[in-house]
């Protein structure tokens, strides 16, 4: 039989240019003889929906939709997800579904088991469980369908109790198929591709995985959807980062050999086709085209002005240098050449006479208290509030230029340099700042060798370095993820012997991080590449007393 | 036996600190011939420790003072909340228990079986469900205990498909103890009493209830700890809002009348005594000890500095009134006064000069193009850069004074009047701010009348009204409850025939607040007394297409 694989990039919520959407593809796939068209998890309403599956409407809405692609199913097989009403007198309203349709009528509903409910997952708090396992006879074969992290319970620690193919295989099936929403992070992709080839090779069975594509806010699914052989071998895989429609003529008893490569053994191309994706699809699914930036010369704000050129045209980026006495006249000229290389509008606007103005207001109110960093923020903020500025006037969303060692010791500061719509390096540490700058230096100076190889410094007081507050950046970043990413408290990460970080420097930095955690509440969505990125996916206290 | 309900106001994550303080209770417990004392859910790390719990050495400290605790308990039984490693092979590695301490040894410990995880519950994001139940046997009676949610599975429609009361009923336990985390809203303390009492009732049980007290960032726990006879009745009730300790003389056969009168029948005075808990607590569970808010001279400034003057002390509220060219005499002269009823310091800082600064510095680039909200905002923000600048000099925190309304319908300029490190009255309809700042008045004038009596302005504009660009509150404040709180969609909220409402504008309202999710995500933390608080009870996607 003939199953296409749909990766396609839905619009949260927008039930109607998804069905369109969907049921185009069905019509493709009856025009190229296939048997069976799969979809991702909840396509019709995109994932994840978050609370807007609380709204009544919104689960009617679905159910129209389906009704529409179900008359769309005439000669052939469609398996897509979406809500469905549990019934239940006892539990929640709501099942995640995937609905099997053929000639017009629903073959059969599979409900997910296993409810991701950690990092940036929620699904306990929208769905029951499922506890009824039965595989679906189609053509011949038997199908075991599953729903995305139904296939991820088969590590040596398991996180459920069931783990779902586990029940099916029970009944024989001779394929499976799952629908996946699965997000991208660094190591994801390879994670993904292995755990499936061992669910595969472990029940021996083919599988076939749609995954959807596309930037969600802060959330990119890269896509990568599948087809595994029963020894595990990955045969055929869809393109990351784009939309995509693979037909794959299968027969139970026929063998399928590995003939596939790997698209990508470079991870940080992968982490800038996702950046690059986040904010395209941020600005295009809200119907926005043009952004705005402030470029300082220094390097986060020329790798996220290089990254938005490439995703929005670099004449859709404004990039506004704002000096102050404090800024070298390098950095104005460095951020100037940045725009030029990358042909973008460029303006420079003095943030001194709006200094100037703040100094003199508050002068009554600070007499005779010394200048700290109240006068550093303000020139900060005054920056802020001309992004902002020109944002309203011309409808220009400002892009956020933090970086996620900044973030996390609160080296930045609220309603100034952390303004902005969506954080684009948000969730990347200064050092994979500066790799991404050199991949995108790959073929030739796109970010002038300057700004590259310039110290980091935030230009807010004279002379002014990073170092003169935080230790090295390889040095900060190492504690930051073991802190972060791996969970571990002071005395964990100085006993590491491999990295004899110093006692009072590492409480220092997780002090930091702790303290911050007001700042971060207040931050813009940043695009998700790590697998623990601040926001969503990271729930701390903010009130609380601690010392990890 | 004698059994002390300790209701305690914990700080997350502070272990030694509340450990301090359980075992300091357990003392007073013994000196008053206590058999058994009863502290709330997870009280040794305090409610809700969100993902600090996902630190291993977070738990392993909570495991420390458990032991600490049980040292303590020689001679009185000691039943307290606390996270626990769940051993298993197969699910989640944490319980939420209940620890049960008797002569320095764990009589019994008791795991959650219902884990919350709507609105602003996220449990299961941590925790595995128990599954199995026994009653503890201590000095000759059966004790059934149960924590929070366990007890809250008895409505007709149930949430989850066990009910952890119908199971432990079957071994005939003679009393009930449930551990709760309780977090106020409107409504909610009716609520709360009426299901225990309900619980009483239908088991034929009393039930003795253990609420924590305290306002955790945005979460505030009322207390209302209680006792209920068998029949039904509140015999005992702790205080709301702080911290009591109250003893029962209780023995199975003796029966227990309802003595009990209800502290509050006025609803207003719960809601203004949560938020001036909340404030309290915000400061000083993090050691600050002053704020400072820009005073309009309207109505939800106003409300603001008067719970906070009650909170912090007048003389610790600093009040900086920012007047613009667009500013009436009246607004400035009514802020001042408000500062002289209260007794806070007061400052008049003009805003004119910065305004003038950025008007200027961005003549170039707005040449030729009309004035639209982005010269609104700039006043608002200049406004945000001041109070920023002035909390940074002197350590105040910002208090921002936004209501729900506006906050809904993004009626708001972000950075501007968004700013600052709590919301007090963001969870408050406009309607309910006027109903405050009555009751605030309700002894005489605290609030000058003038402000009360004034139609609603942001003074953006020359004449500028709030019902030029809104409807009226009344009518505004209806369809967003029905929206946010209802979960009903357009086509609903016209439905309602009681209401009346013209179509065009529930859409248009309805829409605005959809829009502007994209602000409420950079808002500040929220003092939550509604059922449905914008933050972390309410996750909406930001990138999305939808028409509810």
């Amino acid at each position: 039989m003939n199953i296409a694989l749909a990766q396609l990039n839905y619009i949260i919520g927008d039930i109607e240019g998804n069905t369109e959407k969907i049921i185009g593809e069905i019509n493709r796939a009856k025009s190229q003889q296939v048997d069976l068209v799969v979809f991702s998890e909840l396509a019709v309403c995109g994932y994840p929906p978050k609370d807007l599956i609380d709204y009544p409407s919104f689960i009617e809405r679905c159910e129209l939709a389906l009704v529409e692609i179900c008359q769309a199913t005439e000669n052939i097989g469609v398996l897509l997800g979406g809500p469905a009403w549990s019934g239940l007198e006892r539990g929640k309203k709501l099942f995640n579904s995937a609905y099997f349709y053929k000639d017009k009528k629903l073959l059969r509903r599979v409900d997910k088991t296993l409810l991701p409910s950690y990092d940036i997952f929620d699904e306990y708090r929208y769905f029951q469980p499922n506890e009824v396992f039965e595989c679906i006879d189609f053509m011949g074969e038997k199908i075991a369908v599953t729903i995305c992290e139904d296939l991820w319970n088969i590590d040596t620690e398991k996180y459920y109790k069931v783990t779902p193919m586990d029940e099916l295989i029970k009944q024989n099936p001779t394929v499976m198929i799952n629908l996946s929403g699965s997000p991208y992070s660094y190591n994801h992709v390879e994670k993904r591709r292995n755990r499936m080839k061992r669910n595969a090779k472990s029940y021996s069975l083919p599988l076939f995985y749609v995954n959807q594509v596309g930037g969600n806010t802060d959330i990119l699914f890269d896509g990568g959807s599948m087809f595994i052989n029963a020894d595990g071998d990955i045969v055929e895989e869809c393109g990351f980062y784009k939309e995509d429609f693979k037909v794959i003529q299968w027969a139970s008893d026929k063998p399928y050999p590995d003939n596939h490569e790997d698209y990508y053994d470079y991870d940080i191309g992968l982490i800038h086709d996702a950046l690059v994706m986040g904010v395209r699809d941020y600005f295009g699914k809200i119907g926005f085209k043009k952004a705005v930036l402030g470029s300082s010369g220094g390097i986060d704000s020329a790798v996220v002005h290089a990254m938005a050129a490439e995703a929005l045209g670099a004449e859709n980026v404004k990039a506004i240098t704002m000096p102050s006495k404090y800024s070298s006249t390098g950095s104005e000229d460095d951020a100037k050449k940045l725009a030029e290389n990358l042909g973008s509008p460029f303006s420079n606007i003095s943030i001194r006479k709006a200094y100037d103005a703040f100094e003199d207001t508050l002068a009554d109110e600070f007499a005779g208290v010394a200048p700290n960093v109240t006068e550093e923020n303000l020139q900060a903020r005054s920056r802020g509030v001309i992004l902002m500025a020109y944002s309203n006037k011309f409808g220009h969303i400002v892009l956020n230029t933090s970086n996620k060692s900044e973030s996390a010791v609160g080296y930045s500061t609220l309603y100034g340099d952390m303004c902005g719509g969506l954080s684009v390096i948000g969730d990347l540490y200064k050092e994979q700042v500066y790799e991404l700058a050199r991949f995108i230096n790959r073929y030739g100076e796109v970010i002038p060798y300057e700004i590259v190889n310039k110290e980091p410094s935030a230009e807010l007081r004279p002379d002014q370095k990073d170092s003169d507050s935080l230790p090295p950046y390889p040095i900060l970043d190492k504690i930051l993820f073991h802190y972060i990413e791996g969970k571990k408290g002071w005395k964990e990460i100085v006993a590491l012997k491999e990295e004899g970080l110093d006692e009072t420097l590492v409480r220092k930095i997780v002090k930091m991080v702790d303290r911050n955690e007001y700042k971060r509440f207040q931050a813009s969505p940043t695009l998700r590449i790590s697998h623990k990125a601040f926001g969503t996916g990271r729930r701390m206290p903010i009130v609380a007393k601690y010392n990890h």
